[in-house]
């Protein structure tokens, strides 16, 4: 189905990525939300209504019913504002709500927002937190963290494929060699396949440099129609899909192991919804949240059949001067992944290269873009593909 | 602002709300899912979204990433499912959501539920995390609760507008007196203004009957276009208004004390989106967390000046067949408030007073009828405004 109004991203803001320290989860947002409004040019009367994307300030910050607060700390009186939690893919689910907001005739411009204020609790907790978005009763309660999950998969994707731990740390390779360029990115530190491969073991086979930080951060966008954007200043770049889908939580009611289904469902819509094919993308922001979950993303979503996705990877050609860019950003890996802020993250990446403003980080002539932003184990997927108007 | 496509509630469904012992949160949606889908006479293959209202199984049961849980419970495969969270307007705002997305045109049929699970934790435990629903900040971590919060803002009323606590205590039995009619309630136990003036003190001048209980339940709404309801079975009640403020989440920062700026906002809003007046509402479901709170919405809203709620009630004119019938479902005092449910439940009891059939509870020739849904302590109001078709 169809947008009732087109739809476009007119502003991007969003604060450095890392361990931020003692800043909280609204000052966060407030930085990015002030910069993509800054970007945008809209001013405080223009804005209708704010999403934000936040997995758990409950158990973060002690905050639950973020969403107002957000508002209050922008001088937005009375706004009305809406969290949406969906896991990792709570960002994505935040920018999809506020499209169909504006779509709706509800709202003419709107605050689409993600934050996460992760290193405040010890990293043992952490990863117990986010096991909590497994199911608890046939996961999370047994002791599986999402770090187990993926290397279950990666085994079986090794057993299947002949996929390689040389091809997972060729994701980690090239992820740091982009984010060394990338000003908000948490690591700007080069590393080499050895180097990666040497790294503590962490959930066999997956090493250290496989898995993508904790992190602080925020990121927003600016949304409006296309017919409205002509009246402010920011570039607008047009949202062309946005596809959603969901699956089972629990991994043993899957039909395999070694890519997502919730990816595959969900690419198709989106190519479907955008009327372009796999070949036409020119750029491609894809969760990492392990290596071996870009490999996945890359086949499910279409780009390269199975099995293949690791040894393209590992010839170089998913680098910002290859035949398809990949996470030019430095992706979750290596920009950093706090939680609710990477789904919106990853669209403020591929606006800034749509409009030819990435800097260093620019791959060529990219005129459509795309993200996946992927929620728990595969739970929830969040599909967008954006087109330069 | 208008919507796009005018959309209707077409099919109701809900558990009985209480104490329920050993069930999840995935049962609770999945029976009230079930009914709602029944009663719309939809299938699995034409819902296109699921949406859900939950405050936080994070806490209660151990469990995020709710939402793509439940699709997977109703053997919706793989169909897109959004958690949204505004503490006890999180179910409202699942309507809302559920509305902006038929409008839009990106969905044609959704659920729209809300659910909670509560009663797993000793209420000590539970005062603690609705607690987290005000700002962390400045109120929780320095020991506000809410009835602490509604005690602060009653003795205010009282001392501006001569409230008593025997006005406060007439919402208590004109909410048991209904819930003893209405099979899904929590307490079918009729009680008097001496017995509520009597109950233990909890935070003065809030008795033990001024509060509303911990409650577990779901319910759920199936929402669709005007123009599609015509192909199912559900009689359509078409929303003519859906209304979103925040405020700020301090008490400090705001003007006054004796009621909600939000809801004011949110009721203007809601009236001009709906070209009704205030004496064209025939029935009305208000958010009475607190019986203090059920006075200030009926103020706020502006069925009544300030201080003329609290003596309107205690003359009976807001019973089922006063001049404006309030909570005839019992409301959150005594059919229950399991939170994510509770913006869910207040429709389903207008959708029912609309469609001519809530039996002992239905109020003479209702037409238009109304919700009042309130996160935390007026940080977030959901309104909507309901018409027979």
């Amino acid at each position: 189905m169809g947008l009732a109004r087109r739809v476009a991203i007119i502003g991007i803001g969003m604060t450095k990525f890392g361990a931020l320290g003692d800043v909280t989860t609204r000052e966060l947002f407030t930085e990015a939300a002030y910069k993509a409004m800054l970007d945008a040019g809209v001013t405080h009367k223009d804005i209708d209504g704010v999403f934000v994307g936040n997995l758990s300030s409950d158990v973060f910050e002690h905050q639950m019913h973020l969403a107002p607060l957000l508002p209050d700390y922008l001088a937005l009186d009375n706004i009305p504002a809406t969290r949406t939690e969906a896991a990792c893919a709570s960002g994505g689910l935040a920018l999809r709500s506020a499209i169909m907001s504006v779509a709706s005739g509800m709202y003419d411009v709107v605050l689409a927002g993600g934050v996460e204020k992760m290193t405040n609790l010890p990293t043992s907790q952490v990863t117990e937190a986010l096991a909590m978005c497994s199911d608890d009763i046939y996961e999370a309660n047994l002791g599986v963290t999402f770090p187990g999950v993926f290397a279950m998969m990666a085994r079986r994707h090794m057993y299947e494929y002949g996929t390689t731990p040389e091809m997972m740390a060729a994701v980690a390779v090239k992820a740091h060699d982009n984010a060394m360029l990338n000003p908000y990115a948490q690591f700007h530190k080069k590393i080499t396949i050895d180097k990666a491969l040497e790294s503590p073991m962490v959930a066999d086979p997956l090493h250290l440099y496989d898995c993508s930080p904790i992190t602080d951060g925020a990121a927003a966008l600016i949304v409006t129609t296309v017919e409205k954007a002509k009246e402010f200043e920011g570039q607008p770049i047009e949202v062309i899909a946005s596809a959603q889908t969901s699956d089972t939580m629990a991994l043993h009611d899957r039909p395999e192991f070694t890519g997502f289904r919730s990816t595959r469902i969900a690419a198709d819509k989106a190519f479907k919804m955008a009327r372009i094919e796999r070949k036409d993308v020119d750029v491609v922001e894809v969760h990492d949240c392990f290596t071996i979950a870009e490999i996945m993303a890359l086949e499910d979503i279409g780009f390269f059949k199975k099995g293949e996705a690791g040894p393209a990877i590992l010839e170089g050609r998913t680098r910002r001067n290859g035949d398809l860019p990949v996470n030019p950003s430095g992706g979750l890996k290596a920009k950093g992944h706090p939680i609710g802020a990477t789904g919106i993250s990853q669209v403020f990446s591929i606006v800034e290269q749509l409009r030819g403003v990435a800097g260093p980080l620019q791959v060529a002539d990219a005129e459509i873009g795309m993200t996946q932003n992927l929620g728990g184990s595969g739970g929830t997927q969040v599909l967008h593909i954006l087109k330069k108007l």
